[in-house]
């Protein structure tokens, strides 16, 4: 017969397993700046009591714990959402003892890192079910995985002074074009394409991404307002670094230099001067660079498309592509 | 050869499909609270790029649209998972001319909407994946959306002036039982459970779940304020319909009605007041009610384990269940 104490000695060794394991999923994972608050939360030595049903529960049925193990993290790390975000909502300072996310960091970060944790929480249940039809959710999920990535970076560059270019391509990279590769990677697959198929259109859908991502920033200055549906100019309010600041600020210098540093400085600018910046860019031809970035990109995506054997879905593919280039919304 | 004229056409047919499936999605879930600003945001009729990617890939790849809406579906969801946490993150106040989420309802709302769109959009991506090892996913995923539906739920009672034992009970068993009623499934399911026991595993992890939660609301004011790791009263301080606060509410007369309806009225108690709302809930005998009804519901989840095969299983689970019980954090 088992006893209470050697019952209590089992649990606590499921929970040094547990916690060693949970200590390892995002010790190396980037951007830091949303994991390591991720890892803060995780690392809290909590009850673990779901990811200990669900060992139990498949012994219980006749399995073992370490078939589990994957399934327990990612119960855990869902578990951990709800608190991140339950937190925000409840105005809540402390759990376990400690602060909070949003207390200790921020709410911005505390949403990313729930959201993130439920993403990681999908790719490790994930692990070890080996089925067909998986692929489509594994895509499905390192899209959401890169898109929380790629909003962390967007929200530290914020902080940073210097981002160069091939910095933002990457993070754009990661918030805009993953989740189109995605559409068009389970698309493929969901139409069972062969694996260059599926490759093809993947590659398709991330330069697509690119390239409607740098749009999107030019549409901030050059779209209509009423047609755009959003306030003209807002990225330079916010004093996000966009494709186009970016642009500006590697061809400026002398005076118009530092009125763009002062952008940096001053984390935006006032609403009375976007039109006084938007004649500044156009000085320094960043709209013709960024509409030169947009049909690079654009043109790279439907290069991936063109072994493709119908004729007429790859005309379908590229008008689409060609009507988010014209696209003023 | 195809015209631009036919594939505009062909565009907007497919968007218009998009646009009607996506209304159906969330039109009759509830609650509303949360479900209702969802469909304001999926209702909002935007490019649809992204399902039309899914849908075009699925052609290119030698599929058709009928077979990747779901996935498209899904996409779309995920898509709008990501702006309306963005616009949180990014202060924005419009989006295609419409006021974000968080400005037209709030930023808890906002929260909310975008997990369970994301949770919502898992379901339909799962819903063509019929293949071995996806009822996990699927219970998952179920787990999720409920936790969602059941945080919203806690939510809408804040605003609410009454709430009956039962509501609270349905209220507790998604925001709660679920996750621990999914734990113990996932769990039989790895494990190579029957569906007997992989059923018996699930009731006991939900009415496990359901006397956790009685056990949280009573370590609210009995538990130790160290060991628990959260500010002690901090229900009475939100004026949370906890099931004490219910109970005592069902239980009181007279004066001690009126204190308790206070707490309604105002929103909380000051930090001042808990001592002596705790000797009101002691006169009115709420904290044994709450011992009493965790033990029902422990005793419930036992019952349920009682046929699965390993005496020393059972034992484990019993334990655990027991532990939970007597703990104190």
């Amino acid at each position: 017969m088992i006893s209470e104490k050697d019952f209590h000695f089992l649990i606590e060794k499921e929970r040094k397993i547990i916690d060693a394991k949970l200590k390892k999923v995002l010790a190396k994972r980037k951007p830091r700046s949303l994991y390591e608050p991720s890892d803060y939360i995780l690392a809290d030595q909590g009850k673990r009591l779901r990811p200990l049903l669900v060992l139990f529960s498949a012994k219980a049925a006749g399995g073992t714990h370490k078939q589990a193990y994957n399934a327990a993290l990612a119960v855990e790390m869902l578990h951990n959402f709800t608190l991140v975000h339950d937190d925000i909502m409840d105005n809540a300072d402390k759990r376990r003892n400690k602060q909070t996310i949003h207390v200790k960091y921020d709410v911005n970060t505390a949403i990313l890192v729930g959201d993130s944790l439920l993403a990681v929480a999908y790719e490790y249940l994930l692990k070890d079910l080996i089925v067909p039809g998986n692929n489509v959710l594994i895509a499905f999920t390192k899209g959401l995985v890169e898109v929380c990535e790629g909003q962390s970076l967007d929200k530290e560059f914020e902080l940073k002074k210097t981002v160069s270019i091939n910095e933002y391509l990457k993070m754009i990279t990661k918030k805009t074009a993953a989740l189109m590769e995605m559409c068009c990677s389970i698309g493929a697959q969901i139409g069972g394409g062969t694996p260059a198929e599926i490759k093809a259109l993947s590659r398709f859908g991330k330069f697509l991404g690119i390239a409607f991502q740098i749009q999107d920033d030019l549409l901030d200055l050059t779209g209509e307002e009423d047609a755009f549906g959003k306030k003209i100019g807002g990225d330079l309010i916010e004093g996000k670094k966009t494709f186009l600041f970016l642009k500006a600020l590697e061809k400026a210098k002398g005076k118009e230099r530092s009125a763009l540093e002062k952008i940096i400085m001053q984390k935006g600018i006032p609403l009375s001067e976007i039109y006084e910046y938007k004649k500044l860019y156009q000085r320094l031809g960043v709209f013709e660079e960024a509409q030169k970035a947009i049909l690079t990109y654009t043109r790279k995506a439907l290069r991936q498309i063109i072994y493709l054997k119908n004729e007429e879905d790859r005309k379908h593919l590229t008008y689409l592509a060609y009507s988010l280039i014209k696209r003023t919304t």
